[in-house]
């Protein structure tokens, strides 16, 4: 990598946490300056603008989120089953902390971006998008393994399991308490042992 | 009502859906003026800062979502049982839009304000501590009633609604559907229906 890229990398990940809890607009050129020591220009030399910044920290941000709650997840992979598969999903949002400061990106972007920022709101989109996926393809398995009951809707479990990590997530860091993540384990768990036919 | 008053009150319901969409650092002092005709003598006559304006208009918000949701929701009460009451509360948060533009004011906040300003934050923990207090007391007269199976823990159930409508809230808004929506209102019902003794 250039000197150039490195820069521009460490720029990338050293802005991502700070938009995480910030949002777009609650994110200053100021608060860049300050987190990375660059100048105005410096930062300006790797970026058009601060969308162009925002745009790549979430990506960034993205990826780690989507690698440590679903793609690199050899633990999710390699649990026996459809319905196991889906356990061991939760159970790692459930356990792991989100990889960047600020809770989860997926939903603060989500939320900052609804009435915002279309490109970030596209991320956002993906993001929730390629995470559901993931779930269906684990039910449309299930099923053809005669694991899942016949007709179970796959986007329904995806959309449940979503919502209810998400939701718990944001009940859980407005409390101060981990409660409500584990009471969304307890509920998932529930509707997982449910599909089994 | 004097005059100020009434000045004031337009002043916050006015500011109360800007800020709903576009959180409290996106949202400007210029926003602020422009929609409400004022200058910015004219809006600080009124609030010292704009974080006590802030502070009224989520209060504002708040109040109207609260009441939509339950506490004048005498569809809701007027609702025979405990399931009833509750299948009645999740149908109405699931059909009934947010009383004000920018979707729900309590998880917009919520993740507004969790790494942000702690005076949004404790009003929006004050939103969320509401509106579970009431399903903790349906599920418990339900409980004393012998209609819900002994046992059953009241925050579990009231943190198992609130995360699966405000998660699913948060993926409608996103994917520009009401699919999450619907599900939710399907998946919540299985899990009211076990709940009966």
């Amino acid at each position: 990598m250039k000197k150039g890229e490195v820069t521009r990398q460490r720029i990338i990940e050293v802005s991502a946490p700070i938009f995480n809890q910030r949002g777009f607009a609650g994110c200053s050129m100021q608060d860049l300056m300050e987190a990375t020591g660059l100048e105005k220009g410096g930062l300006y030399r790797h970026f058009e603008s601060k969308e162009e910044l925002a745009v790549e920290a979430f990506k960034y941000a993205l990826k780690l989120t989507i690698d440590a709650r679903i793609s690199s997840a050899q633990e999710v992979e390699s649990s026996a089953g459809a319905i196991g598969k889906l356990r061991r999903m939760v159970e790692r949002f459930v356990k792991v902390p989100s990889p960047i400061a600020g809770g989860c990106p997926l939903m603060n972007t989500a939320v900052d971006a609804d009435d915002g920022n279309p490109k970030l709101r596209s991320l956002a989109r993906d993001g929730v998008r390629v995470w559901k996926a993931k779930i269906c393809k684990i039910v449309e398995d299930g099923v053809a393994a005669r694991e899942i009951k016949k007709g179970t809707d796959p986007r329904r479990i995806a959309n449940a399991i979503v919502a209810t990590l998400e939701g718990s997530l944001m009940i859980s860091r407005l409390e101060g308490n981990r409660e409500a993540m584990a009471n969304a384990q307890e509920t998932l768990e529930t509707m997982l042992q449910a599909l089994a036919r």
